[in-house]
């Protein structure tokens, strides 16, 4: 049976995609992707032909992969993967046992690694936590922003809709104190920008940097905060689990 | 420069393996992973050198590499990747510039393709929480599991240390209502197991369960729950997004 297979694309840099995901874009019959995944991938994708998903109704987009389907393999090339903040669940579910899914790099991964910090860290963040601002706002019975924002709680934000300088002021009274935080604008794409500081100073540094607009927020901006970004390591918990023979226990 | 990559290896599978990833190991000097990994990325180790980063103490490790990386650069294949509970923090920070973190598919990434789930779904679930019950269980002024546990919230637990009737019973406390839960077991290893339930009636079903140990809790298990795993996506989503002409903002 021939399958739609949902393909983590990675941030945006086609290097970041996976090995498998590779190879099914290689035998596949066609490509669902948006831009700027169209141009990045160019090379990966050869002569396939490429649609774009939002040019089709729902109705419409389950009948031409029904049609696809019957000549072979079609890839969704999707931007980061299915983990966190997907449009693409209500059609793997309307295609059920025909749709596969492959895990990709996300925007999170990406960012961490762009860090290079981990986002959990004994003894100074217990726990990691997705939110998009908009979703918290417009679902009724959902906390605030400051209610998710607590010391010790690394929050990455996805599709912040306020302007920056009260992003931040919610972030701090829900802190209770001042924190690092992280803008990590365009994540792997061209026109990559980092902006690192804490939560009294970003809105300032902000206005001089030209990616964040002028009303003080922007698109494909991951938005990270927490005693995380800031905390040194352990270098003595490398011995301790070392020597605490669990030294095989990755999860 | 030669630097110290720390490549996410992904879950376990090599063909989740990034093409970055796989560029860095062919051309780099040494490895160092740990087992299994070392057995099933051979065919993309070739005959360069592999060490298991736990047989070091934290210096000498650091002086092991201040030698390799006269030579080449050094590859570190991390089980998953750096975002979440990564055990590399402090290597990374001793090493400086010297250091590059490649993101790979984590563990989260590869359980959410498994399951064919996003974790955030616009109308049941507005955040997602990652936690380790050990780290919360051992730090001071955190919440405990049961605070964490709150309807709209898909909770993923890392190295879960409760037996599985203790979690459960925590867990339902929390969310003060039945949910869905997922155990996915070595995602994408040999071996690997997914068993779905609910959390009245899956310490029930892991009981018939050969990999779900006697104590009833098993190593390398991501434990999933929250309404995100049983509703159904709102099919007039798609066309309500396509219509709104944000079609090309993914995250």
């Amino acid at each position: 049976m021939n399958r739609v297979c949902f393909v983590g694309a990675g941030p945006g840099d086609p290097m970041l995609l996976t090995l498998r995901g590779a190879a099914l874009l290689k035998r596949c019959r066609a490509v669902f992707t948006f831009p700027p995944l169209d141009q990045s991938f160019a090379g990966l994708i050869g002569d396939r032909p490429v649609f774009d998903p939002f040019d089709f109704g729902f109705d419409d987009l389950l009948a031409r992969l029904d049609m696809l389907l019957t000549e072979g393999d079609v890839v969704f090339l999707q931007p980061g993967d299915l983990t966190f903040f997907s449009p693409f669940q209500a059609l793997i579910e309307a295609l059920g046992d025909r749709a596969e899914v492959v895990p990709g790099v996300g925007v999170a991964n990406a960012a961490s690694a762009l860090l290079k910090r981990t986002l959990n860290l004994s003894g100074s963040c217990t726990r990691t936590i997705l939110v998009s601002t908009r979703a918290l706002a417009e679902s009724p019975g959902a906390p605030s922003l400051e209610d998710v924002a607590r010391p010790g709680v690394t929050l990455l934000i996805y599709m912040n809709h306020y302007p920056l300088a009260e992003l931040v002021a919610r972030l701090r009274s829900g802190y209770g104190c001042n924190q690092p935080v992280a803008l990590v604008h365009r994540v792997s794409l061209p026109g990559q920008r980092l902006l690192i500081g804490t939560l009294d100073d970003i809105a300032g540094k902000a206005q001089q940097c030209p990616f964040w607009g002028p009303q003080g927020r922007a698109d494909l901006t991951l938005i990270i905060t927490g005693e995380a970004l800031g905390a040194r390591a352990d270098r003595g918990w490398w011995d301790k689990r070392r020597e605490g023979g669990h030294r095989h226990r990755p999860v």
